[in-house]
């Protein structure tokens, strides 16, 4: 009975020497073990082929909230990447303009820059390509040349003055190029930090035990492979399917080939980007053709087809809870819509 | 020499003696004159039929921007109603799920709670049934019925808690009554108060000369025989072409019949609710079938249609600018989307 007492009425620093000591061990070597593989988020923009300026940087985040500039007026950047939801549309493969259905699944633009490369198949380089082919893709801006595109910016007095602005010296600024180059350089500000960066600069707190557990998992079933450095992905090309052909364990109607349509190369058959985790939690459905529609199902494919490994329900749990500490505080200019240009103000006085 | 000396010296309350007294007589005649026709915007939300709590207006405000309800999954209320574009979609008439095209303009939300009718032909009685009937109007979210709708926001977990907070007691709270209730919560808060309230509440300073001689032409030439009030219109039903057919001035290439095709009324053949013209220089293009482009050109229209009147350039100048006085300032919770619910996370540990 004394005993009783005395454990519960321990003070919480003696609770903590007994409780927290072995567990803060254990932390330390789970922290030391994540970083090895990790690295904190750089809130710092992501440096482009040159530095950017705070009047580009406005441009590109007014031109990510333009759908004057599409084929049917309906499309911008956040109609496919919204920031309800967390830069991505909520579809399994985006609706481009006039309805036209985008083969792969839109990829969230949060630390989208923080990638070696843009899109499923790396068949673009940059943030900066990724926005300006956009304006010609049928399944996205679906206009049939820049001249089109650009010509519907021209038309809008107010983007004379936004490109001047960024693009100060240059005759004619508005042009497809510049376009890409603004909006990367709004791209390249969006970046989340989270919880687990908080782990990572060392506060134990930051992770809930099950993630914590979650993370070990992790790393010990081998997720890391692929899944790791600032990113947790995002920087290397894999093979989707290691194990197991992955339309049997997706259920995808379709088969996609992946990377080898853009290389030809046939090392590249069924070979994807693998796509960085932040934000994972808040951005389903997954994969390249968004065939599964939550995270637990997302886990256990991967474990199966990549590794070969079954997990158990409480792995898979885990794994969850440490993915969802990955999901990041949204930049204001990213949740916060500009207002746009007014349209055409042109004949100020028409006889019409 | 010393005369000149004196003007170029003199202290600005003196300025004020020489250069003011006349115009403020003026300006207090043209702001009774005004007060007799308009008045000022009241900040406060819009009363509905019953008082709403915050939290279905936050729940209004989540479902706002919710595209995962719609037929295609790419339409939400932001979709025709854009933050970035003054709550309006920039088209001339708005394309909802599977690319339907809709009958008519998406007129913006900001201050539509304020008009006694919504819709251009005055077919939905308030912006909750707006929100309602939208649900399952083939050219906006084009569900086939409610339980469709309904069925997708089931399917997303943290609805169940937001539509039970917003509507305690109730056992199966997510309804499309319900879904109407919390976006018409949300849509009653949409207010925008301009400089024109600020000059109408006494603050001379609040319109330049041009929007003051403007807003003593509109007066003059009749246009506050429908747009007066606070909303500046959005209170009664008007024949839209008077004088002459609309279509002829707008170049409209489809003649709409307006309100009798709602009530088989032949005296409602062409009419039209007239609008409210609250931040009306945000939300071009022109008209129930966005058939002018620039609000100079729609001014133009309006007096030659409407009152039979050929303004000069410089009267619609001046009226333009005045109704620029009526562009508002947007709520932080319209510009600023919030975080949409996670995706199901049904089967947390599935098999599939």
């Amino acid at each position: 009975m004394l005993h009783r007492l005395l454990i519960h009425s321990l003070p919480l620093a003696g609770l903590s020497l007994l409780a927290l000591i072995p567990v803060h061990a254990a932390d330390k070597s789970l922290l030391d073990q994540a970083r090895s593989v990790f690295t904190p988020l750089d809130p710092k923009p992501v440096a482009g082929d040159k530095p950017a300026t705070p009047q580009q940087v406005l441009l590109g985040r007014t031109l990510y909230f333009e759908p004057r500039v599409s084929a049917d007026g309906a499309v911008s950047c956040a109609r496919c990447h919204q920031p309800s939801l967390y830069g991505t549309d909520g579809l399994p493969t985006s609706i481009g303009a006039n309805h036209r259905v985008h083969p792969r699944n839109a990829p969230t633009v949060l630390n989208a820059a923080m990638q070696s490369v843009q899109h499923w198949r790396g068949d673009r380089r940059s943030v900066e390509e990724q926005a300006t082919k956009a304006l010609i893709a049928a399944p996205s801006y679906g206009n049939a040349n820049y001249e089109e595109a650009m010509g519907k910016l021209k038309a809008i007095p107010g983007y004379h003055v936004l490109f001047s602005q960024a693009f100060p010296g240059e005759p004619d600024p508005i042009t497809a190029e510049n376009w890409g180059t603004a909006i990367g350089a709004y791209v390249r500000t969006l970046l989340t930090s989270s919880a687990f960066d908080r782990f990572l600069e060392g506060d134990d707190s930051a992770l809930s035990a099950r993630a914590r557990a979650g993370l070990r998992t992790f790393m010990e079933v081998g997720c890391t492979g692929c899944h790791s450095g600032a990113g947790i992905g995002g920087h290397l090309y894999q093979k989707f399917g290691l194990v197991e052909d992955y339309w049997k364990a997706t259920g995808s109607t379709h088969i996609d080939r992946g990377r080898v349509e853009v290389t030809n190369d046939p090392a590249d058959l069924y070979v994807f980007k693998v796509p960085s985790l932040r934000n994972v939690a808040m951005t389903a459905p997954y994969f390249h053709d968004g065939s599964v529609p939550t995270l637990p199902a997302a886990v256990r494919v991967m474990a199966h087809v990549q590794l070969g490994k079954a997990l158990s329900d409480e792995q898979i749990i885990g794994i969850v809870a440490f993915l969802e500490s990955l999901t990041g505080t949204m930049p204001p200019a990213f949740v916060t819509a500009p207002p746009l240009p007014v349209a055409s103000v042109a004949g100020a006085a028409p006889s019409r």
